[in-house]
């Protein structure tokens, strides 16, 4: 990851990937260590594949203000855990109830549901105590730990991703009013399920990087933006891909009858708003000139993305 | 709160719970903002009653070495609110499957499972919001307030709380062996699932008065010691409380042949081993001297409890 990627973003994907999941591999706890359950099912779900793409938005943005990626890894390897372990939670039967994630069996199909529901406490635990130790770990000052630890709750609370799933499994209260309803509030779930911990990723790059407040808010303005796009690609993949693609049944949230970006448009206007929803995100990366070439293909990636 | 009460427990219980209820109430979302739901299932749990033991201790050890109480306020409550989530999944049908806590129904039981797991899951991020903000809320420095989130991360992660009750709910599994082994994994159990907490809340408290760190490691000590002081007495009361003193079906434990301390000895000879382990727990506290006067009585008082 210390080579110079300016132009190709698939050979920096994977090098920050390789990256992230070393860190990973060295701060979640071994399996062998008692609760081993435990510690298998929390590494179960963090190995059971991914593209990493929030700790890569971490690295990335941490790298476009010149910031030390050492320092950044272990900060984006604690995102990496805050999403998953809104997916293992996600995945219960209480909620979403499915039995397949990124073409594997999900947590508590493997585990039972009592240690998924406590294996994905403990990577939210876990994290929270990840970001406490970077003063220690890495050259990041107390204050700017502190900064991160804020930004990352408040992103992942009760007013950003859990707010947000809240509102996503109580759509069916509000699936019959009429269109522009319906638009607003599905906005507002995206928002706050999706973009808020993306947007927050990209926040704690530009902190580790000691950015200016000005650009850590054009960043956030940025990192709100590609979360949108995350989601609304997502909505499209679940009605386009294939299963093998998608490595979950596809479909799936159709047949709930569940209020998506595809349910509100159909898959052309979709396609077309994406489209339309990319350059506007661009727009907002242009105050960075060319040292953010790297993010803007990562958001074309994102936008085109198959799987 | 700011009265000095050195002699009068029940009053200064009476006066600290005040006050941290205050804190609660203010460091909680409002039950009238979106999404409305989660924020009342939040709430529910929090002044479902409880006698708010850990915050308690937080500001006793805060004061024996004469610290600010107002500082130590909103870090009391966070350990009140990891007290809380944990007590909500603990609740699960999945896990304990509680229909009754502190004589009322379970959150789950009000808002349904998949609002319990996220209200749940809230708390427990709100509680590192919170712990994050305490260098713009008080006159706590940053790297005090990253050794707390530290200190309450581990305590309440895959080592420590949530360990606990991993090895709690797979307690079957060993029932059938000998006593001596039995004794040892109990003991394990409970040093992780309740004395870690409260030995971080202890430790919290005298973090923030700045106590040196050889009085930090003495107050940890005692607070491993009377968190499993409290445990003991928690699994005494199981079997001899009422309903109506305990708040929830007694002899529960017992009938579900979990292995607790009272399953272990049976009822004289658990009060007798709580009684030499109250004596060992004071002796913990002599360095102290009379100022530790209260925590003596604490010490006692949760000995002896009847709820």
């Amino acid at each position: 990851m210390y080579i110079d990627h300016n132009q190709n973003l698939s050979e920096v994907l994977k090098d920050y990937k390789k990256a992230v999941e070393a860190s990973l591999d060295q701060l979640l706890p071994p399996e062998n260590v008692m609760p081993n359950k435990l510690h298998e099912a929390m590494r179960y779900s963090v190995f059971a594949g991914g593209k990493r793409i929030r700790p890569i938005i971490t690295l990335l943005c941490c790298k476009l203000f010149s910031g030390n990626l050492e320092d950044a890894l272990p900060v984006a390897s604690a995102f990496e855990l805050i999403h998953t372990y809104s997916l293992v939670h996600d995945d219960l039967p209480a909620m979403d109830n499915d039995d397949y994630r990124r073409g594997k069996l999900t947590n508590h199909k493997v585990y039972g549901e009592a240690v998924a529901i406590l294996a994905g406490d403990a990577l939210l635990t876990k994290a929270f105590e990840i970001l406490s130790r970077v003063p220690k770990t890495t050259s990041i000052k107390a204050d700017v730990a502190n900064l991160i630890i804020e930004t990352a709750a408040g992103a992942a609370g009760n007013l950003s991703m859990i707010g947000g799933q809240v509102m996503d499994i109580m759509t069916e209260e509000i699936a019959g009013r009429e269109k522009n309803i319906s638009e607003l509030i599905l906005f507002e779930i995206h928002k706050r399920k999706t973009a808020a911990l993306i947007a927050a990723a990209a926040k704690a790059g530009a902190f580790v990087a000691k950015a200016s407040i000005k650009d850590v808010n054009l960043i956030e303005d940025f990192g709100v933006a590609l979360g949108l796009l995350f989601q609304m690609s997502d909505d499209l993949l679940d009605h386009t891909a294939t299963r093998e693609e998608l490595g979950k049944t596809p479909g799936k949230d159709g047949a709930k009858n569940k209020l998506t970006f595809l349910s509100l448009f159909g898959p052309e206007t979709a396609r077309r708003k994406i489209d339309e929803f990319q350059q506007k995100t661009l727009l907002l990366l242009e105050p960075f000139g060319d040292r953010a070439n790297l993010l803007k293909k990562l958001t074309s990636y994102i936008a085109t993305r198959s799987n």
